[in-house]
């Protein structure tokens, strides 16, 4: 019956969050802001929910520099529910819907579905999530339109864990057909990141960035949009945060209306993915949790409070992220015998570490496993459709839990 | 300062949860099943979550007696983000799938876009909320198909407030054309419910219930589905509920694919709205809110050991908010010179009792308010679309709060 001091947990997501914020949430729960009533409970068209909403996007802008202006340099922060891949779809009805409304204004409704032909969307495959956003994309649009424009498990006998670098990308020759291109930072699954600020320059970029979200500083400008499910690095399962440039709303973007659409066999978003209905209503168009921003609010703050004075206020996070990654990898690459790290060195993530012991063998990761349990070392199994191991060095894991680690596996390699 | 126990919250979602659940929910959020890890970090693929999925699974059988069986008399339960909007959106993408999905076996490709002329989608529209489903449905798959069987707005000088019987219901002719039949069990901002049982006979019902929801028995063998966001009687905004007829299912129903749907011109479900796919997955497609899950199952759990020994097992809830909401209105119509009960008689909510003071005077309603407020009784405004007042007499409101409230509606009356 351990108590929360005598574990370490590196699942993958849900991820840990930091002690404090969840024994605030304990109280919070029962009574918010001492008005009798618990966060649960408040209703999301209150003032104490206004200013939920108002800290944390103000908190997110400061973390990241995101522009802030009504302007089309502007980006808007949105808070949405269905997680990563409820935006695998989003961003597809989004996007194009976005690039069919400005098509049709350059060459009118005669002339749509012959341009159509040309529009495509680009997607990096780097890993299980990329490839299941392509997938949806086909779904939504036809496959005809998603042009996989890197699908790295041809670099590396089938398997995901390279990530070749952009001379090998077959990006859609004329940016303008391009509704957007589509990349996962950071793969949960497969444990490979995108070098930092890679890929960029390409027609209306889109990150996914669930599982590396608030773990090191991004160029939110040269993004159409980003988004993450929150349950990694921000908070709970339950909310989805999107930053949308503001040149994919109104009324600096004019989507093209269902009816046509839908004649153009194109699918049509269900309202509580259509972002400007939820841009437009501050992202209460219909009942947001709150108690979920309320605890993505209380990370981002304590992120604020110890960054640096300036933008981007998440740079002293990503250096403590940065080192207890290099700090797990030399540990591994220090014992070749017994540990390798399954993705090549460039395409490492700082966030999934992803590895084998003895080369896979059952008894030995089993026995890996057992014995981390033993230490209360907890969560670093691998994703069932990969197996081998997983520390996942999200940032609420404290350093000192990734020293503990360290000392296991070196324990381990010694024992062996 | 209040603390929980001086105040009484009659807000109309998000509701009231049981004190006892979230005092046990303040502790799970730090420590669950003394596993060191909080409920909101813990896997969704972990043992404990699936015991928290089975458990709750299974006390919604036991309220609503919902028939359990892998053949076509069967239903599912499955958990969804998105609320009640997303639902809107979710029933028709699914069911015009499955419609278009045995058409086309019936009557081949060749001659399904002839045939998918007659598909309609019936709507009974007694309230804001079904007027926002019935609108959702034309979005998606063109206004042609949509049929508004019923406005009652007609029926009552442009407001809603009536429901009329069935007998002025203008229902599609033909019942094979029809994809689903829709109602809003309980109307949240207009303060109207359907009687019970009501309406039935009808093909591919579909009622929406979030808002009465494990308030009253409902016979779950007439419906297609029944869905309800979690945030009235249920739980916490973070989950939907949705209760679907295997008819609906594969091996069932077979589903037209997106590329028919798309070349239809329909629209496509995102991949997390997709009731198949959730269905295979028992809800854990994507990661899915465990702590709301939990907290809902502990709602019903509740309702289970306090109801009768056999199923409907919701029917103990059931007989105490209809006293709680008979009460109310008593005490309403006792006072015509200061209180008008703003639906009609046999149209009343027991959920949600909306309500003019001295024929909705600005002056006497904020006098209203404020008396209120000042004993403790929060939570009494209308929906701002249409004023007045509105007390929600959710399952979690104790019949002390309704007690209380009802003393002050009569010192109120006799002090005007």
């Amino acid at each position: 019956m351990p108590t929360r001091d005598q574990v370490h947990y590196f699942g993958a997501g849900p991820a840990p969050l930091p002690t404090p914020v969840l024994e605030e949430a304990s109280k919070v729960i029962l009574n918010y802001n001492d008005s009798g009533i618990g966060i649960t409970e408040i209703s999301h068209r209150s003032a104490d929910a206004n200013a939920i909403l108002a800290q944390t996007k103000n908190a997110l802008r400061q973390l990241l520099d995101i522009p802030e202006s009504d302007g089309p340099d502007g980006y808007e922060i949105l808070f949405l529910q269905g997680g990563g891949s409820g935006e695998f779809s989003a961003i597809v009805y989004n996007l194009v819907a976005a690039w069919v409304g400005a098509k049709v204004k350059e060459v009118g409704d005669d002339r749509i579905a012959e341009e159509l032909r040309k529009m495509r969307l680009d997607y990096l495959v780097t890993g299980s999530w990329s490839l299941k956003a392509s997938q949806e994309a086909a779904r939504l649009v036809g496959s005809e339109h998603v042009n996989v424009a890197l699908d790295s498990r041809k670099f590396r006998e089938g398997k995901f864990g390279a990530i070749p670098d952009k001379s090998n990308w077959k990006i859609s020759a004329s940016r303008e057909d391009v509704a957007l291109t589509y990349y996962c930072d950071n793969e949960t699954v497969d444990g490979v990141e995108f070098p930092a600020g890679s890929p960029s320059d390409l027609p209306n970029l889109v990150g996914d960035m669930s599982s590396n979200f608030l773990s090191r500083k991004v160029d939110v400008r040269k993004h159409a949009a980003i988004f993450g499910g929150a349950q990694k690095n921000v908070g709970t399962t339950g909310i989805t945060i999107a930053i949308i440039s503001n040149r994919f709303l109104p009324p600096n973007a004019e989507y093209a209306k269902p009816d046509l659409l839908r004649k153009l066999g194109l699918g049509v978003a269900p309202v509580v993915l259509d972002y400007p209905t939820i841009a437009k209503n501050n992202s209460l168009y219909n009942t947001l949790p709150i108690f979920d921003v309320w605890i993505a609010g209380q990370v981002m703050q304590r992120l604020v409070d110890r960054g640096p004075q300036q933008q981007p206020r998440i740079a002293t996070q990503e250096a403590e992220s940065d080192k207890k990654a290099n700090l797990l990898y030399s540990v591994l690459d220090a014992s070749p015998d017994i540990y390798r790290v399954v993705p090549e060195k460039e395409a490492r993530s700082r966030m999934n570490i992803c590895f084998r012991v003895k080369g896979g063998d059952d008894a030995a990761e089993k026995a890996f496993v057992k014995g981390a349990e033993a230490k209360g070392l907890l969560g670093i199994k691998g994703h069932r459709s990969v197996g081998g191991m997983r520390i996942s060095n999200y940032n609420a894991v404290p350093v000192v839990a990734v020293e503990k680690l360290v000392s296991y596996l070196q324990d381990f390699a010694k024992s062996q």
